[in-house]
């Protein structure tokens, strides 16, 4: 299963890490790096594949994905160019979420599925605006198109739905999904502003992006409106998400969560009772002995209402770039599975 | 994929609601009962298929499995024979645990195995005394065994480190496993004494067997050596188990636990550290930030601690027989899927 991997941040970074550290799991599922396509740090492929460690040992040096001179592998001038004239079998794309336009992961994904290529994105942004174009794109042709690293980071959800729970229909759903807005409540909790505990996350370096598009409550919509599409089967879009942030939560706000025996949170819920479907993000007071209330910091959870088996609760005690690439590789060794 | 029920306890009369009450999924699936063998209630088989609802409709009235006369299928005096002689693709396997001699669950089992069978089995007994002996058959014929229902009832465990979690190293797992002590503990929680708990979970009808099983851990320790086995490949044996159960606790140590800002669990504890194995069962006080700390009840949950993405817990509401035989019928689909 040859990879091509388009976008090399920390979560690409991170996902070539985890091919060099989990040499053994690769090698036997014959995974291997072909190609890196970046559109500012240089393009590199090696039908043979890529020496990982060399790779990583040269962009840490000098910054560029193309330093591999010596290893004979195609410098390429133009990551389009991989996508769409080079051999590969499964892309792995990992380009920074854009929430309002989709790119330009949208058209990278829908390039490799008009290839027949199996498609693994982390993008949340264009899965949550192209769900169902890019969906129905890859039944056409055939071949997958895995999304697990765009909800929960590396804690399986969708996978656990998929092959955990068959036959089960979910009826409910509440997630803490943005790891950023549960650390900044956290840090909140034990006594800090919000703006002091929004530079705290910042010195985390857990906002690669603008990071208001957390802080508002815009990622775990978009991470919400892929859950209710992909879990739930709803055609709804995220104009139909009731979103408020966490931008104005006060001290007070937190006090008097503590004061009724709870904890503020920022929950993306979804139910379907008698006055229709109800979507939404915001903070929420959740009541000690609730599942998700114990999740602290960059921990990250879903609670799942089944018609079977009751409640199923997930969660992950950790959500930065590394899990996200775990979860990256994990989609690429189940497409392999078949 | 035609299914031999063995054992019609509850677990295996709610397995048979669960085809009936999931037939688009059985159907779609190509799942169809074929036989039930019981030592006292019976034997029916079909190679057609059994119509599910009428053997429950007839079982209700009459108390036996064989009681569909008028349907054509064979009625047989021998649930051996059943197994041994007639037609089959996977063996569920539902008799009740025996935690000494893991029999008749055993040897039903091996001769599945042996006639290159698939087998799904929710025997925690059998599963943890001959684990080993057991797998060892499947692989020989290679065929499936599965084992989902015998730990965390059904919610998905070895599924999710399967499917959720390739390639992940788990290091440490804690898990309340036993639901009838959650539940004792907890009712003793809210103010009441052991033996009116106890008394209040008989009346739930939690503990079809020797509640002692239970009470004193050696349910649990069962369970613990299957995860230790299956998740994390340890060489070890029932008596390596420190095993302590909750028969002795009294009101003054759930306060205790209280005082100290915990609760008390029964907690299973494999940890590999410093000092070689620690594999134990015991009551355990859990701060109230501790992920399985708010399991109340007949919840039951796991905390894996992974070597790539930190901890990831699993938790469900509820572990009756419903949930396990959920776990049975995931288990045959899993096996259908390939």
């Amino acid at each position: 299963m040859r990879v091509l991997l388009f976008g090399c941040g920390r979560v690409g970074r991170s996902f070539c890490e985890l091919l060099s550290r989990k040499r053994n799991i690769t090698a036997s599922a014959s995974i291997s790096l072909v190609g890196v396509a970046t559109r500012s740090r240089g393009c590199i492929y090696n039908p043979y594949g890529i020496d990982v460690d060399n790779l990583l040992k040269w962009e840490a040096l000098t910054g560029r994905l193309d330093a591999l001179l010596h290893e004979g592998g195609l410098i390429l001038n133009d990551a389009d160019e991989m996508l769409e004239d080079l051999d590969y079998d499964v892309l792995v794309e990992c380009t920074p979420s854009d929430f309002e336009l989709g790119e330009p992961a949208r058209t990278i994904i829908k390039k490799a599925l008009e290839r027949g290529k199996h498609v693994v994105t982390a993008n949340t942004g264009a899965m949550s605006l192209y769900y169902d174009e890019l969906m129905e794109g890859s039944l056409q042709r055939g071949v997958s198109l895995l999304y697990e690293a765009t909800v929960l980071s590396g804690t399986p959800l969708f996978s656990l739905v998929r092959e955990g729970l068959p036959g089960c229909h979910v009826k409910r759903f509440e997630g803490i999904l943005n790891g950023t807005c549960n650390y900044i409540l956290s840090v909140m909790g034990m006594g800090s502003s919000f703006d002091e505990a929004m530079l705290e996350a910042q010195r985390r370096g857990l906002s690669e992006q603008n990071p208001w598009f957390d802080i508002d409550g815009l990622e775990a919509a978009a991470k919400t409106v892929i859950v209710a599409k992909s879990m739930m089967s709803l055609d709804i879009d995220i104009k139909q998400v009731s979103i408020n942030g966490i931008r104005n939560v006060t001290m007070q706000n937190i006090e008097e969560a503590k004061r009724k025996g709870g904890k503020l949170k920022l929950v993306s819920r979804i139910e379907i009772n008698s006055d229709g479907l109800d979507i939404s993000v915001g903070p929420e007071i959740l009541s000690l002995n609730h599942p998700l209330a114990y999740l602290e910091g960059f921990s990250i959870g879903a609670l799942l209402l089944t018609d079977i088996i009751g409640e199923v609760c997930i969660s992950g005690s950790s959500s930065g770039p590394k899990e996200t690439a775990y979860s990256l590789l994990r989609d690429v060794l189940s497409i392999k599975r078949g």
